[in-house]
């Protein structure tokens, strides 16, 4: 028995024991408003790198915020541990939130609250997404400190602050930092876990294109009384290439979406029917009860294992209150596109670029906005790690650890293998109904404290 | 020769004298922020029609503010006048200013600026419509009771507060003070000149009907990662059902849409053809060069003698900066059909909500908003006041006054000859190039100069 393995009972302890303690350090650093992608919040991502700079100081981590052309990303390291040397990624960035008359309480004052069934659950945001889950490594890490003075293994983090606003900072970061960030195994903490009573770690993860498109006709906002019929209205034209992006039948029409599409091999559909999937809960949990994708496929598969593209936002006109009867000069929307493995960013990007601009009618055009783009990532479901931390997961939950895909979209672990040469565990310890980029977003006390433990249980196996 | 008639001369002239204090008084109308469609603005909304009710008790009308249940309407008479009266209409309420950024000074700060071409020009939100066309009828009564002592007709005044918010309660005012509003004939200003230097009196006019959809899918917000190609999409269906309004030919989809539109009668589109309308030119004017709508039938037709859809706004999931990858519960749309005479507002507002409804999904829903229905209207155009008021812009511009048809809608016409079965006179001053509605609306230093003259000259015109 490794020292680690001695250890572990008395390190899992002190978690318990600590959990109040670890639950005031969490709400300390959701209260920081580190808003990514608006440039009001800036100073704020700042306030979040410096924090968490501190905390690991305080653990005896070599740590810093480094510069980058946006928000910096938090390093550090502990290298005193043996053997096995884990990467661990989080991210201290959040999403916006607006719609904010829809919170039951102030976004970035988190609370307490009895979720449903009883359950505790944190209510704020970055609570699931991703403050939560990152700080549930950062605690497991401190038990071991406080308990045998040092780490099973050596860990180093790299925690950034542009995962919801594109993260285009953090490969040229990657690549800058290669060798200071050799490793042997890169950790995630950002995803679900299979159900409430069954961990999971994700190997399949797709990839993301956003794009944002705005369409310009009249040069200026228009009557449409006077105008109406006559002038080209950009709200029509939004509209009809939106409508023309997907077939009756649900599928996406870009010519040569589906080509570097691979089927699900028989073999993992069936394991996925095995998993005792309910597509109607899934549907209920978000209030409603019919599959809107491709016809005649799964909703698992249609979310782990086939691309997507979905309008995450548009406006164009007069959307205030009352009416106004005008015809506006433009019309813009957010458009994204969720790809599988095999499908490249680059070629997507183009087809729909070319789809849209074949759409524009001659006296009107169109602008375009890069919004992020990575490919879709398959982790091998057979190293020697991602055996251990099954093996660890399934006893911390006293049940057995499923692998899974993810219909999200990770970029950082394609980066990982790319830039790095890592292969990455995706760990996370979160639940579908935890709201994550929505209102009241949630995480868990349990995923919290039981994400701990786990991650206690995880670095003692790599100790082995 | 009448009095009337005799003192026109010494009355135009006391209108060119006193021009700068006439700019005066209608740049303190226009400070006022009287945007009827956002109830932020109510109490500015009172304050114009206390501003007005002041200003025509100081001519010497029996003027009051008279409540509703939303802004008031201003009432004023001065029956001293002999033979015709006349019931003029003006409405004080202004558009909604967004977006904000693209007016070049403070839309409610009138400045008289060098527009094109050296003419002067009156900037600021209402100047043209309608406050500016307003306060020239306003002021032709100032200088006739200036020179004369009396208005050489009977007058009445109905100033109304929602002509740019649907304006539901005027109808229900005007059938509650029939007796009170009864004339001879009723006159409104809210209408454009032919050309800048040929005047015209509009007898054709489109009708309006205005609505709202709100669709919902999910029942929160939801994170395209996880839900994405399950869950329905309410951008993406609100996208669809746009689109959907409108065949490829441009023409209206919507079932029996034109079953009561009439062909233009060859007489009257040979009469347009005479008028020399530029296709070109007017679609120049707003920066495009292809006609949008129906295909194979004119301009002019289209604006004058064809209804449409337009999509006068749209909004749904995530706006800001950045990019959130959401797939929202909500999206929704304000959109209006411009009618045409024989068209139904009833029957069309019916066919469009079966319309959407019937392309909702079984587990989404949609809800409706009225903004506004009124029916197309035609002036006869042989009445006797008809001809003497086209006669009296003819003298004003040395050029005959011509008789058009315009795309707008002034549902108030309708109303008239409805419920007080007045036949309405429509003559205005504005030009096509006054941005109404957009950022820096403008009214010609010109139209309101000789508008003025020309309401002097009709109303001794009427008193022969």
């Amino acid at each position: 028995m490794t020292t680690a393995a001695t250890a572990l009972s008395a390190v899992l302890d002190h978690v318990d024991a600590g959990l109040d303690q670890s639950l005031e350090r969490l709400k300390a650093l959701l209260r920081i408003k580190s808003i990514s992608t608006d440039p009001a919040f800036a100073e704020e991502c700042r306030r979040a790198a410096d924090w968490l700079v501190d905390d690991l100081k305080g653990l005896g981590f070599a740590a810093s915020a480094r510069p980058t052309p946006g928000h910096p990303v938090v390093v550090a390291h502990d290298e005193a541990g043996e053997g096995t040397h884990v990467l661990f990624y989080g991210h201290y960035d959040v999403q916006p939130v607006d719609p904010l008359n829809l919170w039951h309480s102030d976004p970035f004052e988190p609370q307490i609250k009895d979720g449903p069934d009883g359950r505790k659950i944190i209510v704020g945001r970055g609570t699931s997404d991703d403050k939560g889950q990152l700080m549930t490594f950062v605690e497991a890490c401190r038990a071991w400190k406080a308990v045998t003075g040092k780490l099973p293994v050596k860990v180093s983090m790299m925690l950034e602050g542009e995962e919801e606003s594109g993260g285009k900072n953090l490969p040229p970061f990657m690549r800058d930092n290669a060798e200071e960030l050799r490793a042997d195994i890169a950790l995630v903490c950002d995803t679900d876990m299979w159900d409430r009573e069954t961990p999971s770690i994700t190997t399949m993860l797709r990839g993301l294109v956003g794009e944002e498109i705005e369409i310009t006709c009249a040069s200026k906002d228009l009557h449409s009384g006077m105008f109406g019929n006559a002038a080209r209205n950009p709200n029509q034209v939004l509209a009809e290439i939106i409508a023309s992006l997907r077939a009756p039948d649900g599928t996406v029409t870009l010519p040569g979406f589906y080509d570097d599409v691979a089927e699900v091999p028989d073999a993992i559909k069936k394991q996925w029917q095995g998993l005792g999937f309910d597509e109607q809960a899934f549907l209920a949990e978000a209030g409603l009860s019919i599959p809107a994708g491709e016809q005649g496929r799964s909703v698992l598969e249609m979310i782990w294992a086939r691309p997507t593209c979905e309008i995450n936002g548009m406006i164009g006109g007069y959307t205030g209150d009352g009416f106004k009867t005008v015809i506006p000069a433009k019309a813009s929307a957010k458009i994204s596109f969720r790809l599988v493995s095999g499908m490249d960013p680059v070629k997507i990007r183009a087809a729909f670029r070319k789809h849209v601009e074949e759409r524009i009618p001659a006296d009107c055009s169109v602008t375009f906005k890069e919004h992020g783009g990575s490919p879709a990532i398959t982790v091998p479901s057979d190293g020697k790690h991602l055996q251990q931390a099954l093996t660890a997961l399934t006893s911390e939950w006293n049940k057995e650890a499923v692998i899974t895909g993810s219909g999200g979209s990770i970029p950082v672990a394609g980066d990982f293998k790319r830039i790095l040469g890592l292969d990455t565990l995706l760990i996370g310890f979160a639940h579908t109904d935890d709201s994550i980029h929505s209102p009241n977003e949630k995480y868990d006390l349990d995923s919290f404290h039981r994400g701990i433990r786990a991650w206690v249980r995880v670095l003692a196996a790599f100790a082995e």
